[in-house]
């Protein structure tokens, strides 16, 4: 099996970045944990996004990059960029955090259609060289979680 | 001591609310819960509007109202009225929840000045004959707060 | 309806006294809250005996008197006086505890067949008037629990 | 840095073993996860436990063998095999469950002795080649674990 290159991502705006934007192509070398979620998703809140958290405080940043993706797919007016801005303070979350392009069709952003992402919370595993490893939607146990990412840290890249 | 006689509700806007919207006034007879929360604090969508759903369901509607009051005090932007529409929606808060007017001065709306909250979540015991029995700002145990209400409930209106 | 006069407790040993060992009769005018556990139910360590220390924590020994009785009815050899007395000391158990009396025939011990108990956790809720108010087997709501104490606490003795 | 060969484990007794019993030799190739407890230890009892429960759902037992071992060095009277017998039962234990072996002077067993154990609950990695790879006392991360017993599965064998 030949495994897929992610997508690159489609961004409207980021937070909690200071200088260049990341990519995934300059994220090469490392491992990308791509969380998308929405603010006004329960699960997300309780589960996925504090989740997220405990992933970026456990893994070095020369190793993992955690990004999050904020795909707003429903009550679009309801999640604006200023809404999500609050929400980013106020939930203290410190990694970067890209808001997915609107899409020219419908209600669905463009990253999210690029990946299939059936709804939020998604998990996405991207390994060193920018192939697409797990696609998870909904709730993760974190000991697989803290294991598979483990494993992709140390993969030999080929 | 004397008790006062809780403030009457400063409201712009109702939501789960069919026909007339209650006012404390109507609510005499009855104990009523109000919890003020913020839709983008933390401790708020965690902790206390979890426990005001539990309150609703374990009590009567007959003997205990539970209401909701989004008293915004900071990132007014970030929380108008069709954020609070999607966030009841996908909360599922079926309780009546009112929205705080602003207030003529400053960032704190009228009914949480009326009351003197320090902040978000803060929950208030109004006893059957309309007066403040209880001020909690923060988390609140539920055995504690179960008896409580229990107590307001079979207390004999002189 | 009449309620039904709670059966007098079957004790050979008690925990976590000094003096005279409590008897139901000497504890008519307070509620009493009767947990039932086996040292070894998971049920009981995890949810029933913490539920029960809040409870002690909560309501005033003046008003509330929280009894724990060890009803034995399963590896009777597993679970000795011994092994009670160092459970009690790990887990911090500090309301009187009774070890239930073996029973004549067969492995349910007196107070537990006295009571018509399915198993444990038990929790018996007995009024002032030393009636038996409530029988609940398995876990428990907090919320709901701290409310019917608390009815049963101001309940006016006829 | 030169690694410590984990030394052999001392053992009066196995639970949950079918046929010959495995000893550390024996289990060279695999990770060792060594889960030592007390089953009247309520950090047991509420956190490791069910960590070495999830631990042995989580990997497959060709690459990780989770071993309990019973380290009692207080209330030994409390905690003979008779109760440790209905305890793995209760608490639906699967994996192998050494008893350690009572030391020659004072309370300290064997196993924990040689390990220079400072309590319960301890964790030890041991790696496919037998050295110990990390000694954790107290509650242990989720993730943190799934991540470092994941790397020792992965790790080439020199």
């Amino acid at each position: 099996m030949s495994l897929s290159t992610a997508p690159e991502l489609s961004v409207s705006r980021w937070f909690n970045v200071d200088g260049e934007p990341p990519t995934l192509a300059s994220l090469r070398g490392k491992v990308v944990v791509l969380h998308a979620f929405q603010m006004l998703c329960p699960g997300c809140v309780t589960g996925g996004l504090p989740q997220a958290k405990r992933i970026a405080t456990l893994f070095p940043d020369s190793d993992v990059a955690v990004i999050g993706i904020h795909t707003v797919f429903e009550h679009h007016d309801a999640m604006t960029d200023v809404s999500l801005a609050a929400f980013i303070h106020e939930y203290r979350l410190k990694f970067p955090i890209a808001v997915d392009q609107s899409g020219d069709n419908g209600p669905i952003p463009r990253t999210m259609a690029a990946y299939g992402m059936q709804g939020t919370p998604t998990l996405i595993l991207i390994d060193r060289q920018g192939r697409v490893r797990r696609h998870a939607f909904g709730a993760e146990d974190d000991m697989r979680l803290g294991a598979e990412i483990a494993m992709l840290v140390v993969e030999p890249v080929k």
